[in-house]
């Protein structure tokens, strides 16, 4: 049991990537506040719980969601398996670079792109798969690998509610079998603690050996409203902290504040076009309106990435 | 780090409730191996994942499953509201304690009476209604609350493995929001870290407050060859060591005995009519013959509930 003493001290030295003021401080009063045994709003440890989104919210996911970069990259390696694909939309988009014409192809589009390419492989082939590309893919803009492109002051959450004894969670519309592949090295996250979208999985035994064979039928997609559903299902217990970016969380948000309770919601505002990107309102899957014109009047704190963030990636000058 | 002596000293206290012989050493004899720096088997911590079944592996689950007395007690507290369950199987059976005519309506009849009684209300009323009846339903033999009738030696394989690094989950065919109402207190798992069947739910807002409405409609059922798969999608790590005890569970020991380097299956035999109850081979949802049949060929321990259990229950004399 941490004494006020040790707990002033901990926050101290906590989060040096965020600026002083209200983000900041906002997080460091709710994590003292639960944490204050004896106090009026202190929660045991089991039940301190934290949910992350993952692309925009802990790594970046401009101009493209990694994972949509992972499935272009992989339409194009399997394209001369399927010659049919040149003259088959949204195929012919991808092999042409009409990033246009594969946006207007819509989730359902997106989501047809993911089955011809994540499925009919076990899960180990996947897995190789996914390793192999993450480990020499490169951000357009950065040059860099992706798994470099998280934030440094979101590491620094993490870190800091692991050390005031919370349990911390990927909540994400990504794919859940795309994520285990680096959560654990990269936001010490480790396979089970990463909630995510997953296809159909069928289990068979091949030349004598047990494996589960990826289907082109998606199982569960955990966005929007299905945020909740996927933390009630995996987790099994309502989160006291979580932490998005887009109208995509609003919902994960809301279940999350709606407890009873110390509760604590936070929005990464991307309003910084020098250090990383500026984009909210505009139409798409990483608009954020809703947020914006409802969070602070929840009570949810608006991070900006231009004024609450002394660095943005780890690799940025401190 | 544990040194080796640390080791032997660990393993000289533990599973005090198992007789000395081949099914306890076996479990020494696994963990010493994955746990010792250095070895040819060591398995680094967060690799060290292990598996329970619960019905008949942790607790008991005859003469009925503990959830099917759960649902039938449903049945009856309901029975008031639905006039109609009067002339309707397999409610009929059940309101004039037909336990045969219950068992002839098969898994879609089990499935029916579940979606009738577990659905409808918000996932915080249904914890409600599962814990007020945990508390209360006595087990019919014994007379004493489902929750004592916990297997003691199993208890003792769940702390030896955690205090030796490993992460334990629970991998059963029950509904997981019913298991998740104890499986923290009575087994120290907590509910992230149960996996099992489950319903759909829908996020709805109700006089300004999110929740999670059930729905009569199966989401995921957590059995047979669907072990694996749940494994994969809630855990994301293919686990090291699996017990279970019924052909339900053979796909999970498989599927955890067929993974690279020291795997440990282990099946727990039912032969005690005495201090608790003797079937195995006899047809229906706890058959055990595959198991019994192909487990010790494929090297997986059989425990004798009669010769390898000192003790049954934590209430039976040391």
């Amino acid at each position: 049991m941490a004494t006020p003493g040790t707990q002033d001290h901990l926050h101290g030295a906590a989060l040096p990537s965020w600026s002083e003021g209200p983000a900041k401080q906002s997080i460091l009063d709710f994590v003292n506040k639960v944490t204050t045994a004896g106090g009026p709003d202190f929660v045991p440890a089991p039940e301190r719980i934290a949910v992350f989104d993952n692309d925009g919210t802990l790594w970046a996911e401009q101009p493209f969601p990694v994972q949509l970069v992972f499935v272009l990259d992989r339409v194009r390696a399997l394209a001369a398996q399927h010659p049919e694909w040149k003259d088959q939309q949204p195929f012919k988009a991808v092999l042409e670079n009409d990033m246009k014409a594969v946006a207007a192809a819509g989730i359902p589009g997106l989501v047809g792109l993911a089955m011809a390419t994540h499925a009919g492989m076990t899960t180990e082939e996947f897995e190789c798969i996914v390793k192999d590309w993450i480990a020499t893919a490169r951000h357009q803009k950065f040059q860099r690998p992706f798994t470099e492109l998280v934030y440094q002051p979101m590491l620094e959450v993490l870190d800091f509610l692991r050390v005031s004894g919370f349990k911390t969670f990927i909540v994400s519309g990504g794919g859940v079998e795309f994520m285990r592949t680096f959560s654990e090295t990269v936001y010490g996250i480790p396979p089970d603690q990463v909630v995510g979208s997953s296809i159909v999985t069928k289990y068979e035994i091949r030349d004598g050996r047990p494996v589960l064979v990826r289907q082109a039928k998606l199982n569960f997609y955990d966005d929007k409203e299905d945020k909740p559903v996927g933390i009630n299902v995996f987790i099994g217990r309502r989160p006291i902290a979580a932490f998005g970016n887009s109208d995509g969380d609003f919902a994960m948000l809301e279940w999350v504040a709606g407890g009873a309770g110390a509760r604590f919601a936070l929005i990464v505002h991307h309003d910084d076009a020098v250090r990383e990107f500026a984009y909210d309102r505009e139409p798409g899957l990483q608009q954020l309106a809703r947020g914006l014109d409802e969070g602070p009047k929840r009570g949810w704190t608006l991070a900006s990435m231009k004024n609450d963030w002394k660095r943005v990636f780890p690799f940025d000058a401190e």
